[in-house]
């Protein structure tokens, strides 16, 4: 995450790091610019100045929550690492600072992720260039003749699907087994196995237990 | 599930039925014994006779939850489908189950959930089970030449991983994209490129942002 600039950035942050003690010392509950005025012993219309509103102040919460996974994003995919070792590092590196922040505060990361849930419109344009950077990933495996016979379009949901456990926030901690090691072999699992030309099989029908 | 033989079972079916309706009313709460009497109109001493305390009681209404899974499990081991399709099935007719459920009683499942969480010693061993059922799959897997170099220990935990969404009913509806569809994709995927022989790669340091 860049370093403040200015005054007014150097202001800007340590209002944001106000609305982060609120909610760590109160829980899931967005902060408003009175109680953020408060807590930083400043006029409200002196907070007007940074953030006009509640809105406005929260998605600016969101965009630094974010900021260093973008940054490991960016880094990894600029990276002349060969496709299988990018998106090794891709997940393995967002995995290993999500279970930092996670021991770090466990309460306050599983507020993060109740107002996430909640405010999920604000959320969802990280999670869609998360994907973005992936297919990126994926377009270059394509071409270095992984994948055959599969699309990027086709790639992203069952590659997200096989990584759950290191993606979504939500399930940092839930599966002890989600090892770097464990993440190594599924990588290695879905470069070696997922392609698109074998012969399609004919599902059983499904039947459920009486 | 087997359909009660006797006049006893029968009314253990009917207490078992009161404890669910009680839970679908009030919330993820174990009924005690006390609360099942007063809502089948039973003395509590005759309840005592078919569940001596409360938490015989759960795990009596826990048994009967997980009991069409483990038929399902029983069936797709028994059956003589071939290891990928087996465990294709394996995942799929408890997936779709799950999701029949869930579709059921959003509110219901939830509850279920949450007691789930909260008596994870009840849970751990139907947990246990499907691992149990999945290794005898994966046992046969290796006998038919798959998984190179890679014993059962080694294969649970990540294909467990890689088949997240479809398994942890706490996942059930969280993932859109968790279709058939893309089940058959992913076990593709691990029968296809899961092996424990290839040439191990030295991982980069990881390296977070700052």
């Amino acid at each position: 995450m860049a370093r403040p600039q200015t005054d007014h950035d150097e202001m800007r942050e340590q209002l944001l790091d106000c609305a982060e003690q609120i909610i760590r010392e109160r829980g899931p509950v967005a902060p408003t610019v009175t109680e953020i005025a408060a807590k930083c012993g400043m006029s409200q219309s002196n907070v007007y100045r940074f953030f006009p509103n509640k809105d406005a102040l929260f998605e600016a919460s969101v965009e630094r929550w974010f900021a260093p996974f973008n940054d490991i994003m960016d880094e990894v995919v600029e990276s002349d690492l060969e496709p299988r070792e990018k998106l090794f590092q891709f997940f393995a590196r967002r995995a290993a600072l999500k279970a930092a922040r996670y021991e770090e505060d466990p309460d306050y990361f599983q507020s993060c992720m109740t107002l996430g849930e909640e405010y999920s419109d604000v959320v969802m344009g990280y999670i869609d260039l998360a994907d973005h950077y992936m297919a990126i990933i994926l377009g270059e495996a394509i071409s270095a003749g992984y994948f055959a016979g599969m699309t990027i379009d086709q790639l992203v949901s069952p590659v997200n699907l096989m990584l759950q456990p290191y993606c979504d926030p939500e399930l940092t901690m839930r599966y002890p087994t989600a090892t770097e090691k464990n993440l190594r072999i599924i990588v290695d699992t879905i470069f070696d196995g997922l392609r698109g030309d074998r012969e399609v099989q004919k599902s059983e029908p499904l039947r459920l237990a009486s």
